[in-house]
């Protein structure tokens, strides 16, 4: 029999106890498939004594997640705790010190901290593994790093926040305004904490981050990303959206420009009738296209216990086996830094603004945008029984820059009630 | 600078020379990958001189493809020729014996022979990897085996003939019949040389039976599944189904049930709606069933120079970065001879058949029907002007067994023209 390896878990959330539920019940799976025991040494929580449906008699405990870390009978530190710093980076960094290997489902920490982590864990000649970062139990870590290595990859795209996706789909099918399917949501146990994370974009953010990285070789550059959460979109957007075939869906984009790695995740008009059109609630959804590959789609829950925790085994199982892949696809140091490009592709956008109801309002608005390079593709006003109008326009391709040009215009009108709503249109 | 990994490609058609493509235009890419240079020592075809848009001037040349694995400056050999017996299995066979890890996309020989193979390398500390030999550039081995290797799967399920689905939503869209497509298909060289590969569902069922072992930790059974290819499904029964908001497509389900393995690769009708049912063209889907994961679905080209040569890559690299999976995801010896379910799950079932147009006959059918235990969903007549009228019946759920009954009972009718055709429906 060969020496088992030996986890320290810390963090028994829903995917902790996922994760310890899972060894317990399919262990011999596991030794058959791995070649060795797979066994846990010890866990760590914030409390002990909570009932997680599953009994950790068997396991030593720590109290701290540091000399969890360290303990001598691990070989793994499972960092399943969250937070970008705090108790799970120095948690992460006294494992690799310590010379164990890391799985960590932290894709905050990875998205500010990966490099540093990386960079340590390769020095130490230890392995950081995170597929249950990104998209819960769909294996795309692993799809981008090893089944597309063959790979010049083009471009990564996908819906990779559940609770968004939820809200998104949600409001369509109930015809609910934003807060009260955000209420909802939120009674239902779907948001972070810190709401933000999710419906701020930051939590898909991340995710998209650290794809990106192993995508184009390129040093994790969480803050060159365009970010724009869901909060700005109405129920009218939705609805005109559908008229004209499209669904609203928080879409991560990420791909290598002449100008520089662009990455976005933006709430993006997709045609109805796409894959990603076509997901709903809280499933998720990427797309990796390669030179050699093509597109592929990998679809699956992006969150909750068992998905989750399927990843995290993913991870383990392949150190068991002894499968070692630096953190990132290739040497950290040998990550590049490619520069943010400042400008995201031009696109089509869908520009939603309330028009004051008189004569000549909609030619103003019309000028404006020619004076901005803007051509219009589509213009639709909309009869209310008030004092303003609602008027959409689905615009050519264009540019961020002539937009924002066209909203300063915009208010110079004063035609134009509020700020117009605009919202790129990906037309893949 | 690490010893570089030393490839010994047999077959240099579509794929083997598009896997040459891909080396010699991302050595550099590949080499940061891997940590060490991917290189071709020498490679092997049935032509010397044929034009294959590649230079093969930089590489060894061997006639013979066992002298070829035989070579002591090749450390992996890949074999891209095809067939399940002759060459190359001699030549893997050779690989494997003079010490080789193994590389190949041909789905045949490693049904038919998987197991000895897969024996044979452990026994000599070799590994066989297949990426390519299963739905093309999606890495479905790798998500079965690795990403799924915390997982007692439950069911796999799929599309995985590019060809047959080119043929039956061609036949869908321009409405024309089975043999004129099926000619189309062919001038466009769709087609295997052996046709029956494709349409008779032995490729697709190819794949399953590998995919199966992996799942459910069996020796691959291909003479275990129930297999009908797509040559009986005319252009009414894709239109009836259609109308009934049904696909049909050629489906392939495997799953461990009480009577023991249960492997399929038959025509189906799913729900248009479905992600299966909307499935177009050549493109191939699968979904992986686990306990803890829930359903993933993976989708993308399943055939073609490119993404094979991908999946190829893939499984290149795995070995230059020192990874070790077993064939089917566990020792070859640990693989159980599950006994193959002699019938298989129940389901409802779509019925077409001719009855001669006159008074009784209707009550006849329905009358077989009750005897042999089948109830009716839905029974529709269609009026036609001639002398039989085609008649469609959605049974409820039943069992081949209890089809086989009624098909007996109908031709002592003496009302039903010809044969009727029995179309299973998998409601996912």
């Amino acid at each position: 029999m060969n020496t088992p390896l030996r986890l320290g878990i810390a963090g028994l959330g829903t995917v902790g106890a996922g994760v310890v539920k899972i060894i317990a019940r399919h262990g011999g799976l596991l030794t058959q498939r791995s070649g060795r025991p797979v066994e846990i040494a010890a866990v760590s929580a914030r409390t002990r004594d909570k009932d997680r449906g599953v009994d950790l008699s068997p396991y030593g405990w720590e109290d701290d997640p540091v000399a969890l870390a360290q303990r001598d009978d691990v070989n793994v530190f499972v960092e399943l705790m969250g937070g970008s710093d705090g108790p799970a980076k120095a948690a992460t960094e006294a494992a690799i010190s310590a010379g164990k290997d890391v799985v960590t489902a932290n894709k905050a920490m990875l998205a500010l901290h990966g490099q540093a982590l990386a960079e340590a864990a390769e020095t130490a000649g230890r392995v950081i593994r995170f597929e249950a970062a990104v998209a819960g139990g769909i294996p795309v870590v692993k799809a981008l790093t090893e089944g597309l290595a063959g790979n010049r990859v083009t471009r990564v795209m996908g819906v990779m926040n559940g609770t968004c996706n939820y809200i998104l789909t949600r409001m369509e099918h109930a015809g609910l305004p934003y807060d009260t399917v955000f209420d909802e949501a939120n009674k239902l146990g779907y948001l972070e904490a810190d709401p933000m994370l999710d419906v701020g974009g930051i939590d898909a953010g991340h995710k998209l981050a650290l794809l990106a990285a192993i995508a184009f070789g390129t040093q994790v550059n969480f803050h060159g990303m365009e970010l724009e959460g869901i909060e700005r979109i109405s129920i009218d957007d939705i609805r005109h959206a559908a008229d004209m075939g499209f669904r609203i869906k928080l879409l991560g984009v990420a791909q290598m420009t002449g100008r520089g790695l662009e990455q976005r995740m933006t709430p993006c008009l997709v045609p109805a009738t796409s894959p990603l059109g076509r997901l709903e609630n809280a499933t998720n959804m990427v797309l990796l296209e390669g030179d050699a590959v093509g597109q592929i789609i990998l679809r699956g829950a992006g969150a909750g216990e068992g998905p989750t925790a399927s990843a995290v085994m993913s991870d383990i199982l392949d150190i068991a086996r002894g499968t070692r892949v630096p953190t990132f696809g290739q040497p950290a140091r040998t990550l590049t830094t490619a520069p943010a490009a400042r400008v995201s592709t031009a696109a089509p956008y869908y520009l939603r603004m309330e028009l004051e109801d008189r004569p000549g309002a909609l030619a103003k608005v019309a000028m404006v945008l020619g004076d901005a390079g803007i051509s219009i593709n589509r213009m639709r006003q909309y009869r209310h029984a008030r004092t303003t109008a609602p008027v959409l326009v689905v615009t050519h391709k264009t540019t961020r820059d002539a937009l924002d040009h066209a909203r300063k215009g915009f208010a110079g009108t004063g035609v134009v009630v509020g700020e117009p709503v605009a919202i790129r249109i990906e037309d893949i």
